[in-house]
């Protein structure tokens, strides 16, 4: 890994000349015409501007900037919207950044093969809007949605609905991809299955920008389902509400959904979204969506899930079958993150995974942390899916017992995860942020692997370096 | 790639003592010792005997053995069954074949998080009725029953039922994988969702036994349907039938399967079975099936789909919802491959897969081929995930008639489907036989960038040489 150590070329003006040639100076960013969201993503604490930013309009202009890069030995980093919460698009070593915003066509529906094509800046909300509008659907659901496919992708998002739909992955037939040294390749296509060597498709997935730019891709959609209805279920205590999860899955019922919350998050929902939530009379709740064609199809599903929760222990359980009723619902659950930023000074997250039936182990872990440490935890996300977002506030802590305070939680509760067999992130990647727990979990061998796997992509390790396993 | 053209160390009887003291004298075949099977898969006109093979009934076993190969310079190639159709699993530059049959233990099922754990030696077959008999799934549904669950993940093996469940690869949690040095890894696990690191997971799926060795398996099961129907939808022609496909993707009706068949292979396969099949009064049948929890769930999309065909021209539409009448369908359909072959002296055949619309395109192809060359082809396939088994026959050609035919009709074949934008595998792989297409479709820098990957994995080659990408 001799090159990793090299220097990289700074830039110098006949590089920005070589860019305003090719782009046109409108889309060429320099010094204080680079705005400052473009010095981070939504992790705090780790920032750098790049030397210069610049808008791309077509595959052809992203391979001809990397061709120029891979060339000068200049560092790169594909940017879409920026909400990753790892640091993934920070341009820790400066060079260029390449905006893929602008790319931001829906190119074609293809109703006979089930699939969108569409540009990597396209974002969530805009395939949602469009493909409903089709009576078709695009099933992964992650909180922010504004971010981008390509984003989304990069990081293999997964949501909401990934207990019955799965995840980004799973919806990608195929990408268009420029790779670190400007050749364009494509992978996979509109074709439903494909043994046709390795899988380049489902490692460009969950790479962080680390192997390739995305400049297109091909997802595959599902009909839209025509009913759904959700439950909103209050139970005495947290415990009792995750603990009732791996029952759930074990009787055979498929819900789309399964969300845990506490009421001090929805507390703080109330007051970010100055909106009522249905219930906050108790301490924890389990949410829970169920879709399908027909009432009657879903019907004997959640009412089998309702005795299950009320069995053990449910206070009640809420049936939310209007929309209205269940915007309440779904809009204080997507509120979550920001709501409990709202409360604090600062925060850090950590997205582990754990199997399904170690999440009420691990939240309870958590919870002693939060005593242990005396620092304020908040945790919400997928029970059904194990995914779990724990929040550590600052509050009032000064920098220096912030940054102690946060190390040694984050090394309890990733070494906790571990030993459940969980993984460092479900969702979110681990990007600049978490490279220490990957690599710890992981061990040598396995990331140096995964740095042999880089190279061969990128031997001179000029795309967003410093990401992921290095 | 220098180390590719070195020549690999000869196995001596120092190595055979080296086994013979790890794995005792049961467990290790030279010679005449060696059955034939284990020189070749199911494709014809590729065989090599192995120096030496060896039974293995531990990770820790092939762990040893592969960092005595790494060490010494030996080539290494890993078998289940050998049901292979593309010559993955012959040791065509002889060494050491590690035979996993026997690792054919179901370890556990963990019906809280709906998991299966396995050695990878376990038939699919086993699995199927394992996982039945508690009321459990496991989608992928590949025509030979006898493969092993190792061999169908080195494949990325996909079957009948990819149209509304996926394939292999969708139900592959995680891996235990020893990798070409001798190191074991984890990838993945029980685990909903990841995204800590690249999927190495995902690259094993389909790298067919390139770049590690699968030694434990952990795959997402899901709830058994209740019920299931089958419709036999005779069509005067086979355009027709194969047109309507499209119609139904179109619809949102999820069929689970749609298969397409010609009155001469189920002639074929009532001859092969001794078995008569319902009807063969027409010359083309679309079959399909569909599965849910209650049959109003799945009466509305198979009436819909049944009104779609008749529309379409269908003669009629056969309902099969008892268990005698759908094994009669289906076991003629899972007879077609042994039944075309035993109409003929020689096969060989092409595994392509094009988008689902293109599919009637590719077929009719295909017959214009088989009167330019004047040859006898037969297809059948997966209609509804656009993957088409084309078979080419022999018959009474003489090897040099028959070696240039074939190789200018899998010329003409694998050129339409790149036109249509398929790839040239949709589920057998590429392996040793179908190097050549996937060479010509991808281009060099593709097939680099493959070669790149194989060696982070395997710096020396020594792992299943000769396959894939070089």
């Amino acid at each position: 890994m001799e090159m990793c150590i090299e220097r990289y070329k700074k830039l110098d003006n006949n590089d920005i000349k070589f860019f305003v040639d090719l782009l046109g100076q409108d889309r060429v960013f320099t010094g204080e015409n680079i705005n400052e969201d473009y010095s981070h993503d939504e992790l705090g604490g780790v920032s750098r501007y790049p030397d210069v930013m610049v808008e791309v309009l077509s595959a052809e202009e992203v391979s001809k900037i990397m061709v120029y890069a891979y060339k000068n030995n200049i560092p790169v980093v594909a940017r879409g919207s920026g909400t990753g919460l790892v640091g993934s698009s920070v341009p820790i070593e400066g060079g260029i950044m390449i905006n893929l915003t602008k790319m931001n066509n829906i190119l074609e529906l293809d109703e006979e093969n089930l699939t969108l094509t569409l540009e990597p800046g396209v974002l969530l909300m805009e395939i949602a809007k469009f493909v409903e509008s089709h009576d078709l659907f695009y099933p992964p659901d992650p909180g922010e949605k504004s971010a981008t496919i390509g984003g989304n992708i990069n990081t293999n998002a997964g949501g909401m609905r990934a207990v019955k739909y799965g995840v980004t992955r799973d919806y990608v037939r195929g990408l268009e991809v420029v790779l670190p040294n400007g050749n364009i390749i494509q992978v996979g296509g509109k074709v439903v299955k494909n043994s046709s060597g390795y899988s380049i498709k489902d490692l460009i997935c969950g790479s962080e920008g680390t192997l390739g730019i995305i400049t297109k891709v091909i997802l595959k959609l599902l009909p839209l389902p025509k009913k759904s209805i959700s439950l909103l279920v209050p139970f005495p205590n947290l415990n009792r509400a995750i603990t009732t999860v791996p029952k759930i899955i074990k009787s055979k019922a498929i819900p789309t959904a399964i969300e845990f919350m506490q009421r001090e998050v929805i507390l703080a929902a109330e007051e970010f979204l100055g909106k009522k939530f249905p219930d906050k009379s108790s301490d924890a709740y389990l949410l829970l969506t169920f879709d399908g064609n027909s009432r009657e199809q879903i019907e004997a599903d959640y009412e089998k899930v309702a005795n299950i929760c009320l069995k053990e222990g449910a206070i009640d359980v809420y049936i939310s079958d209007t929309d209205e009723r269940k915007e309440s619902v779904w809009s204080a659950r997507g509120a979550f993150l920001e709501a409990v930023k709202a409360t604090t000074t600062d925060m850090d997250e950590c997205d582990v995974v754990v199997p399904r039936n170690k999440v009420a182990e691990f939240v309870k872990y958590t919870d002693e942390l939060q005593k242990q440490f005396n620092i304020r935890i908040r945790s919400f996300g997928h029970a059904g899916d194990g995914n779990i977002h724990v929040y550590i506030l600052k509050d009032d802590l000064s920098n220096g017992e912030w940054n102690k305070k946060l190390s040694d939680v984050f090394d309890c509760m990733y070494k906790k995860s571990e030993d459940l067999k969980g993984a460092v992130s479900g969702e979110h990647g681990i990007g600049y942020a978490k490279k220490k727990y990957i690599s710890r979990q992981y061990g040598e061998d396995y990331i140096q692997l995964m740095r042999n796997i880089k190279l061969a992509f990128d031997p001179k390790n000029i795309l967003n370096p410093g990401k992921v396993c290095e």
